[in-house]
């Protein structure tokens, strides 16, 4: 209730602040008898790691997950697992100017506004530290989901400058520090975010996230459609402003002949002629891709000052320095991928629930 | 679980499909002692109506509202209020050459691939029919929100023709078809539709839903986000495929201090001197305009035959005859207010229970 | 949240009042395509029914139930099912007298402390009417659960007339008009229920609803075990002051080794030979039947003149005239079989998401 | 949906087994600004611990509780509250003789039976230790509900020897090793315990949980009435099989009169003359002391050979040896406690939530 949990057969609950001793989550739901350990998990959390490339934050965070309970000689037992990552790299005392301030573009003034108490810690609870929980958990989803359905992100724009589709390489993505499908476009992204961190500016980003060989038939009509749900789950993430499946908003500028994903046999098969739906009719997958796409903002912490005003009501600038993320759109894949496996891993089960 | 309802505190469980003898909902969690009768709910069910224009479907519905409990002598109890819209020009026949057939764009063959059963008479429960349930218990929702805060939407774009913003007025939406803000657009859209139908074809849409009034401090941090809710109310409305929240999938490509919204102190409040975070900041109300968007694709139901395949796995030509709208965009304007009403009634039932 | 609803896969949503046009209840996550229809339904209604017997109060109702959603050519669709009753003898004019006395025994003062209004006709919606749609939901419970699970209800124990449980005859509880297992104790009953009556009195009871036929496996550790729910589901009837799961309260007086119920293999299956824990350890089905027990308070509605006081916080003395049960514990038999299917219809499918 | 957590606005999730290297729980919706540190945690846990008398277990453990998350500056953030407790003298060694038999009266074979797998460990996730992390959840709701709730249990019954309610003292309670209100019976039951120690056998008990302060109209009808609430928390603790609100099972004996709680004005006041309802009447809090009372079954744990069988499908006997309470009802006292204060403290914020 207090929104801490995403899910419902399969769900997890995250806690943790940015500067406390750890943070974590409980994942419950998981089918019993799946094999899991930690090196099941850790991968992921490494590749949202900050400090990977320049292009990151510079915190220095191992990151490293341990399981409280809930497995048992390497198995799942079907009882709640714990998840545990300690914080190691909190620098608080970059935080004493901004305590009494409100940040623009930050959960300052709101959870100011809201609780009445802040903990103004690198941002506390609002941190995107928040996302590593997210990701562990997205590594337990991922083990339900199987070998069968593949879920992959990709980062399609940094700033004003998108990828050119015809050119998308999934092999590419780990070939650069911007899980980029398109080789071509890095070199270009690597300067405009050199000269964005230089001019002690920041840029904001497009994420896309498929998901092939989802069966048809997930999601629930009517409010817990699966697109309803990636919707949710990815506008939760931190700093997104827009969330789009298939054609997205671009479907509102089509004739229903080009909207159509028409249908054919083939092989036995039903089979799509084209995609606009991103796998989801009437809120049921389709047995194509999933494919969800959103943008984050730019970070809000930035060198520029910004005008604001503090707790106690009065006109301030804000300069932010500490180690930030130029574009946290990048470590938003990883966070996006985790988000489209827990929505699967939960409609998977979900699914079975009601139709066997 | 099955997911037909929506919200938390604040709640509504809708059933009913378009050519059953009903549709309607039970509203749960509306405090008690708040005036309540079926004209509060009538006039927004009015909106939503079909036949009001040559540009909707000439279905005939008068959609009026029974209220079966939870009101006593003109005030809610505190009990769930159970609202009954009785189907009354549903022509079932229409529908018998299309039972074994699966149409592109609609969620025919997604429910037979989930359930192994569709009715499919008028598109059985997948139809936006099923909305009018949703703007009865908006119009519950508004009644808890007060006057102080006003649910307001606008169509902003049918087809590639979009609004001109600068020319906004919201007295306009009530003098034209379109719910549309822009009164020097409106004949541009008359005859792309008029056009749109001549073709046997339709068009998407987007519409703008504002919230004027709310307070800070609505939201819950970190899952149930405001604009995680808002994302998952749009979307779960019939025929969405992105949705945004102020600058939206714009935000990617501003720069740090193009996306701030800077505060200054005014007359003694805190005050934005921009909206690009669309009123929320950290999934929590900043007390600004709460801004949502979202896109709705060109109707399913067009006179061009599609290709397409049957339940018999049979390749066949679909051309939709019956009575459609030709962009179902139009009357998701009311419905999109409707979502946005019960989603602000819910977080702030839910603000006051955790803060009081 | 505003608790109208039990379950969470299967989930049932109930409204209304006691004179209100109707009453009725919202039945989610019936697995698809289960034949059902208002055949299926009322024969667990007729059950219930007032009137049937010289022993339950003398209001008329027929208690037809209508299905207004979710089943197609006599099977569930998946979708939700919306069942109404009619509320057809309610008079309203009786319960003048009471609108401002709050009466001993029944909800009227915590009601009115709680929401500050209240609709007295007939209790409202805490009047024992509600059940009914309890019934309807337990009926389509039922057909989920399929032949091999049997649910079955007793009266045990009228006012302080227990039967004697060696005489237990499951075929003798149609033969009589208070699913009494125990043939020799019932003309004990008729008088002391017609003495009972004639004082102007009322008498409570106990009733015992078997399971059999359950597998071993279901329930969820640690909170939603079986018996949690079961224990939440009888104690939210009305009038209900205990429950108990196998030896009950009873249990706190035996020796480790007289409440074991010790194991066997009989056939190449698990055996017990004892069953005090009534099916249930820690909190999952056993495969041995499920046995629960609870106790009803004797009707708060009584001739005899109460003390009490009124709205205006006036001492008064009220004397209940009206329609009512002497023992409303008769009718809760078929209620409380409906709780159990309910309960375990939820439990099999949540036990299919998580196990498969 | 896997049954972890307890409570809607006021909720805590636990996870851990009885040999893992910790438990502990997350605790979601505490107002925000509430002072809270381990020292309001620790005293509870401290009267749960085991090995405090010769009449618990002898496992040593400090059960010391860290606060993870939530707290900042000593006061409750808003933000989940996530509570570790090591497990540090957990002897796994002692159970590798059970590992493939299923302890009578354990949940040893209906795990299996679920999950197909089992943590034998100390009976795993469905060892009592998991009860420490209801008690830390328990401090922290006794925080939110204030002073002016008070929330105390007693031990009212071992074995077949009751206390003489004529003789309940509060003050005796932390006087004697049993939570015991009559200090009389406290020889009686040390000796009796002795006996049954010494016979390698074990005891049942009855506890009983008292609520007073709590203010009139909490509970939600009609499923989540007060009453259904505090029937599953309670039956939800290990081992116990039946739960009585006020006069409880003994209500079927009573006649209308009897039973009925009269109602007088004092001092302005509505007071009752008597509380068979146990403070709760159409499962909303009446204002009077809230009642609870649960039956706790013997320990499974026995010296006595018992019959069963292994995995295998093998009949063996067991002998259970380890470390074990002769009578866990002794220690579900502070438990009942903990339940009673989650249930009160969710139910006040719902509360807030609907009614303001």
């Amino acid at each position: 209730m207090a929104g801490n949990g995403f899910g419902t057969i399969f769900r997890f609950t995250t806690w943790g602040e940015s500067h406390g001793p750890a943070i974590g989550c409980v994942v419950e739901g998981a089918p019993p008898r799946i094999p899991l350990s930690e090196a099941d998990i850790q991968p992921w959390l490494d590749k949202r790691r900050p400090g990977s490339s320049r292009f990151t934050t510079q915190r220095k965070e191992s990151d490293r997950v341990q399981i409280l309970s809930g497995v048992f000689e390497g198995q799942t037992t079907g009882a709640p697992i714990s998840l545990l990552i300690a914080n190691e790299d909190a620098r608080s005392k970059d935080y004493d100017a901004i305590k009494d301030q409100f940040r623009p573009g930050h959960a300052d003034y709101t959870y100011w506004a809201k609780y009445g108490i802040r903990d103004y810690r690198g941002g506390g609870r609002a941190s995107a530290r928040e996302t590593a929980a997210r990701v562990a958990a997205g590594a337990v989803a991922r083990k339900i989901l199987g070998d069968a359905i593949v879920v992959r992100g990709a980062l399609i724009q940094i700033g004003p400058h998108a990828i050119d589709r015809k050119r998308w390489d999934w092999t590419a993505i780990d070939a650069n520090p911007f899980f980029c499908p398109d080789a071509q476009i890095v070199t270009k992204w690597e300067s405009f975010l050199d000269e964005t961190r230089k001019a002690g500016s920041s840029t904001g980003a497009i994420i896309e996230v498929h998901a092939s060989g989802v069966p048809a038939g997930l999601g629930e009509p009517i409010y817990d459609k699966l697109d309803a749900d990636l919707a949710k789950a990815m506008m939760s993430i931190n700093a997104v402003k827009g969330v789009e499946i298939g054609a997205g908003m671009a479907a509102a500028a089509l004739s229903g002949e080009q909207n159509a994903d028409e249908m054919r046999m083939k092989g036995g098969k039903v089979t799509f002629l084209a995609n606009n739906a991103g796998g989801i009719l009437g809120g049921i997958s389709t047995g194509q891709d999933i494919v969800a796409r959103f943008a984050v903002k730019p970070t809000s912490s930035i060198l520029k000052p910004l005008r604001s005003v503090d707790r106690f009501g009065k006109d301030i600038e804000v300069s932010t320095k500490g180690r930030h993320d130029p574009c946290v759109g990048i470590r938003a894949v990883p966070v996006g991928e985790a988000m489209m496996a827990v929505v699967l891993a939960d409609h998977l089960l979900r699914h079975r629930a009601q139709c066997g």
